[in-house]
């Protein structure tokens, strides 16, 4: 629901920011490592936010760049790993790498980043590996943005996976991508 | 609670915007296919909300207009179908079409529209068919807005139906309704 | 969390109003019947708010002075009266009268009220006389922030109670009220 | 998720107040009765907060500075002690001796303080002496931090303590604290 949140840095405590906003409220936002370097004690920043609700409270987590934040939820879609584990992940790697590993299925190179034993890698290649790889599409997030939208739509996921790998075509932008996956799937 | 939101689009991926508002903070927010269209990236928009809490998260639906938030709200009372499919068949037709589809019980008409099997479209006309065509009331936002005020104030849905029913001629406003109906269930 | 919200009235229909904030976002509030008609459409409005989040969602009523938020707070403290009938107690009589008859233990009159069985009657009676009559206090407001404060500090409800009753004095302001019944409550 | 609110007090009842944002959202912040005394009707604030989501509702706590909050946030760590006690215990004395007297051992001295039974200051004693007299660290809030963001990074909390123990030296920075331990944390 709060995708993002642009305002001032109150405070930085290791990869914990305060933020305040316009309307006098402060966000605490969890980030991963690089982003809380990129922000300055006192600066402006605008953060690309995921709220989470779950059994131990509300906590914002906050990226500079919606890779990141795509990755982060991918990761947190892996079976057994939390918010915490895909930070420390997307916190020791950036994300083209990581993305890369994960499509090329190289569990060995994952398995060397602190925080991911050999069955976390196992794990993330096996279940992610269809997302990333899936018709050689370069811009992983426009792939995920077509899903997202066809998905949000109604469309069963794996409908709409083999409707986005038929039409892609290099350099297509997402909302061409969507077109036409809805052209094809409308003639199904 | 929240029931609308203006703001700047700051991106449109499929028919997911984010919306920036004045305080800083960004809504991610899923509309209908019309809807998404109408708005331009980088413009300010108007929507109306509706905000869901349910296990899968809090998400925040938005309509160009009420009236295809008020069908938003009725389709998803309807049982076994979701946002989702509500989403898709408000996105599949214009609102008033559909509610004169249900009004004059169209199954036919209904379960050729995406998204809506024969099965759906007997659910739909079953469940819905007294709120629509109920006292052949012009005007189904009037008639909405009229109950639900009725039923916020504690009457049971069944007895303000009927108030309404009895009470109403064309022309009226939602207050001028509301005021006959409640004086119909004082003298009961 | 929510005490109170201060924007536009963008839309009223019946008792349920649309209030349009400084930031954007447009909150959905449901009120008595006075505070509804006390407000313009397209004019601006401070309700008292209390925010509930139950099972069937999340819902923000709001009070145009905060005598009747008090009230609307005790009477949802009565076993079985939800805030939709207290809602409509509060929409067919003023605060004050509804406080003295609660006082004066008047089943009678509160039977006559729309909205209330004469179980019901009973049951805020004996529910609530303690909170009005206590002490003769005249002033409800003061009574119940002072009984709340002392609560909110963590004394038992019926310790402060006892202690308010013992201090109280006639003119006494809420701060002084609090000052007197921790000393009281300290050399116990 | 609220990490602090500024904004105008609209009113103050005993350690209860009501601050309106610029938004025109007014909060509700159950305060330790020094902060609610610091601050003035009709004067702007600043207040460092923790939103508190539970079985009773939402509720969000306010402190003057940012050392009482933390104290506030361990206390409620403590098994079977509330939020409503950590405030008592928090308005009876000032946080640097609550935290000399529990780094001490001192349960004699905690429980002649109101509302800290000779039981409950054992036990706070027993939970919290590692975290308060770890390393004699003098700043609790920079060794809270760096505990609190390496955890919020995945390592384990046991790790982490030893890990701050170990590299800790006077003087040291938050930042500078995390950057050390995660060194040794990644030569184990």
């Amino acid at each position: 629901m709060i995708a993002g949140i642009s305002g001032r840095v109150l405070k930085k405590s290791g990869n914990v920011l305060l933020v305040e906003t316009k309307s006098g409220v402060v966000f605490e936002i969890v980030c991963d490592v690089q982003t809380s370097e990129e922000v300055k004690e006192g600066g402006e920043c605008f953060l690309h936010t995921f709220l989470s609700v779950s059994q131990d409270g509300i906590t914002l987590y906050g990226f500079s760049n919606e890779m990141k934040k795509e990755l982060f939820l991918s990761l947190t879609k892996v079976s057994r790993l939390g918010p915490k584990t895909a930070l420390k992940i997307i916190s020791n790697e950036d994300a083209e790498t990581l993305v890369a590993m994960i499509a090329s299925q190289d569990v060995e190179g994952l398995s060397k980043l602190p925080g991911i034993s050999k069955k976390t890698a196992e794990r993330i290649v096996m279940e992610l590996k269809d997302e990333f790889e899936s018709a050689g599409i370069k811009d992983m997030r426009i792939y995920h943005e077509s899903l997202e939208a066809l998905v949000s739509l109604g469309y069963p996921e794996k409908q709409a996976r083999e409707a986005v790998k038929q039409v892609y075509r290099e350099g297509m932008k997402t909302s061409e991508l969507i077109k036409e996956a809805l052209k094809f799937l409308s003639h199904r």
